[in-house]
C-alpha cells in the first residue's frame, strides 16, 4: 500500500494519505476506523452501489452503527439546504463527539461533508474516500471545505483536517470518460507551477494514464495521484491558511478558468471544472510571457492540455458578441472571493514547472 | 485601560481584552480597527441605539465603508435561518477576506457573529463587543462559536478566536437588573471551580457589585471581569479544543442547569441561562458530598448565590408530578452534547475553590 503521512502545521493535524487498490472492501483492516460511537458515510445518488456497499459491509464488521446519508448529486445542491439536511439526519441518529463521519464521493460530498465534520459539535473526526481522481488530487490535501451561497463558488466554509484520506484505485475505472479526464487539468498544472520533472513524466507518460484498460495504467496513475498529493501538502504544509503567497500559486489556471466554469453553466456547452482549468490554465500561459514564458513552452503547453483530451478553449459560438462576452467574463472574475479590493490576482509562469504571483 | 493578553496555543490566535468605562465612542483610538477594506456591525434590536451610534459613529472616523446588520434578538432565533441572514447581508454588500466583522451585543450575538466569521470566506477578522455582564465573563474568552439546531443548544458551531474583545463597564449601567445579576452566576463559578480567594472577594463585596450606582461598583466588578477572563484563558490555553478534561470544570452547574433551563421555556418561569447555572450549581454542591464538600461549604454556596439575588431552585409548582419532571430533566440531561455515549458528565467540588470531573 503507498502511503504518504501529509504533515500539516498546526498541532495534530497531520494525516496518512493510503493509496491502494481494492481499499474499500477492506476498511476494516485500518486500525483507524476502530472506537467510534458510530459512524455515518455520506454520499449522493450518483456513487455507485458497488462502492456504497462496500464500505458500508466493511465498516459495520467493525462498527455496528453504521448509517448511510445520501444526498443529491452536482454543484447546484452545494448550498445551505444540502447541509441543513445533513445536519438533521445526524442530529435524528444522535451522532455525537465520538462519532465518525466519513464522505464518499467527489469534490461536493467531500467539501459539504468536511464542512458539516468541521461544525458539527465544534468538530467531529472526518475520514475522506475521493472517488474521482480530481478529488484525488485536488480535495484529498489542504483542509478545504466549503458550500456555494449566492451564486459564490465557495463563499462558505472552514479548514478542517480529516484523520485520513483513502484513495481505491479501481475508482478510477468506472468514471465517465469525461469525469475521468478533467483531473489531470489539476494533475498538469501541479508539473506547470512547480515540477519540470513531473511534467516530463506526464508528457511522456500520456497514452497510458488517459487508458485505464492499460496494464500499466494503475501503477503510472498511482506515481501520479502521490506526486500530487506531495506537492499539494508541501505547499500547504507551508501555508496552512493561505495567509502567505505560496498556496495562491495553486490557483494557477483558476482565475479565467472559475470564470469561464461559471459563464458555461448558463449555455447549451457548461464545462466541467477541470475543463474549464485547462482552458483558464492556457489563458493564463499566453499572458505567462511578460514573466517570462516562451512561445515554445506555450504551445508545448496547449499540445500536452490536448494530448490528454482536454478542451483549450470555450465554443462561444459563431453569433457571439464577443466584447459583451469579455465583460461577463471580466466581471466573474472581479467577483472571485480571491481578489481583495476588486483587484484580480493573476498566476503567471516564469518557466514551465516555476510560478509566480502577479503583483 | 486594564488589557489583558489572552494567549492561545495555536499560533496567531493571542488578543488582547481591553477593559474599560467608555469605549465604544473612541473605537477610532484603536490601531486594530484600521486597515480594514470594509466593517460590518452585527447587533440585534435589544442593543440601546445609544451603543449602536457610538460603534458606528467612532469606527466611521476610520473607515468609510461601515454598515449596521441588525438581527432580531433572542435564544430562539439563535438559528441557521438567522445565520443565513448574515451570510446573505455579507454577500450583499461584498465582504471579502480583508473584512472586518464586529459583534456588538449579548453571547447569541457574540456566537452567531463569531460562527459567521469563521465561516464566511473560510475566516475573516472577528472583534467581540459583549454587552451583558454574563457575555463578558463568559464568551470573552474561550472562541467558542454557535447556533442552535433541532432543539439542541449550540450543536452547531466552531471554535473561532477574535482578534480583539472589547469591554466597555457602562453597559453595565443600563442592563435590566435580572439580565445584570445572571452575570454573577458564571462568575460565582469560577471561583468555585479554581479559586478560594476570589470567593472571598465575592463574599465580602456582593453589595457593591451588586449596585451599579454604587461609588466603587466600577472599580469592583472591573477586577472581577479581568479575574474571570484570566481564569478562563488560563484554562483554555491549557484546552483550547476540549481535548482534555480541564475545560469541563467550566461546565461546573451546567449539566443540570441546561436541563432545568430547557425545561423551564415550557412554562410559565421561563428561566435565564444564568439563573439556570446558579440552580444547578446548588444542585451539584449538594451531590459533591461524595467528592468530600462539606454541609458547611453547601450552606455558604446557597447564601452566597441568594447574596447576589439569584435564584437555588426552580418553581415547579404544587400540583407537579416531580416524578415525571425529574424523567424529563434526565432525558434532558442525557441529550447534552458534552456527554458520550448518553452517559451523563457531571462536575463535583472537592472544596470550595476546587473541583474535579466525576469519573
Amino acid at each position: 500500500m503507498t502511503k504518504l503521512k501529509v504533515q500539516i502545521l498546526k498541532k495534530d493535524s497531520s494525516y496518512p494519505i493510503l493509496i491502494e487498490r481494492g481499499l474499500l472492501g477492506r476498511l476494516d483492516e485500518i486500525k483507524e476506523f476502530e472506537g467510534y460511537s458510530q459512524i455515518g458515510i455520506l454520499s449522493d445518488h450518483n456513487i455507485p452501489d458497488l462502492f456504497l456497499d462496500k464500505v458500508y459491509k466493511s465498516l459495520k464488521k467493525i462498527n455496528s452503527k453504521v448509517t448511510k446519508i445520501i444526498i443529491t448529486p452536482g454543484e447546484t445542491n452545494k448550498n445551505l439546504n444540502t447541509i441543513n439536511e445533513i445536519y438533521q439526519k445526524l442530529s435524528d441518529i444522535s451522532f455525537d463527539r465520538k462519532s465518525l463521519l466519513v464522505c464518499l464521493g467527489g469534490g461536493v460530498v467531500g467539501d459539504m461533508g468536511g464542512f458539516v465534520a468541521s461544525t458539527y459539535m465544534r468538530g467531529i473526526d472526518l475520514v475522506q474516500i475521493p472517488t474521482t481522481l480530481l478529488a484525488h488530487v485536488d480535495s484529498s490535501v489542504g483542509g478545504k471545505t466549503g458550500f456555494d451561497f449566492d451564486n459564490k463558488k465557495n463563499l462558505i466554509g472552514t479548514f478542517y483536517q480529516p484523520k485520513m484520506v483513502i484513495i481505491d484505485l479501481m475508482v478510477l475505472t468506472t468514471l465517465p470518460r469525461r469525469e475521468f479526464l478533467q483531473g489531470y487539468a489539476e494533475v498538469l498544472k501541479y508539473a506547470l507551477i512547480c515540477d519540470k520533472d513531473f511534467w516530463e513524466f506526464l508528457k511522456e507518460n500520456n497514452n497510458i494514464l488517459i487508458n485505464p484498460k492499460h496494464p500499466e495504467f494503475f501503477d503510472k496513475v498511482r506515481q501520479v495521484i502521490y506526486k500530487c498529493c506531495q506537492i499539494k501538502s508541501d505547499i500547504v504544509t507551508r501555508d496552512e491558511e493561505e495567509k502567505g503567497g505560496e498556496r495562491k500559486l495553486l490557483n494557477f489556471g483558476h482565475t479565467y478558468g472559475h470564470a469561464i466554469e461559471s459563464y458555461s453553466l448558463n449555455t447549451d456547452n457548461p464545462l466541467f471544472h477541470g475543463e474549464a482549468v485547462a482552458i483558464g490554465m492556457l489563458y493564463s500561459a499566453r499572458i505567462s510571457k511578460e514573466a517570462g514564458l516562451s512561445d515554445l513552452e506555450i504551445d508545448e503547453i496547449k499540445a500536452v492540455i490536448e494530448s490528454y483530451e482536454l478542451p483549450i478553449e470555450f465554443n462561444f459560438g459563431t453569433n457571439s458578441n464577443l466584447s459583451d462576452i469579455n465583460k461577463k467574463l471580466d466581471k466573474l472574475m472581479r467577483n472571485d472571493k480571491k481578489n481583495i479590493n476588486g483587484k484580480i490576482s493573476w498566476i503567471l509562469l516564469k518557466k514551465i514547472g516555476s510560478a509566480k504571483l502577479k503583483q
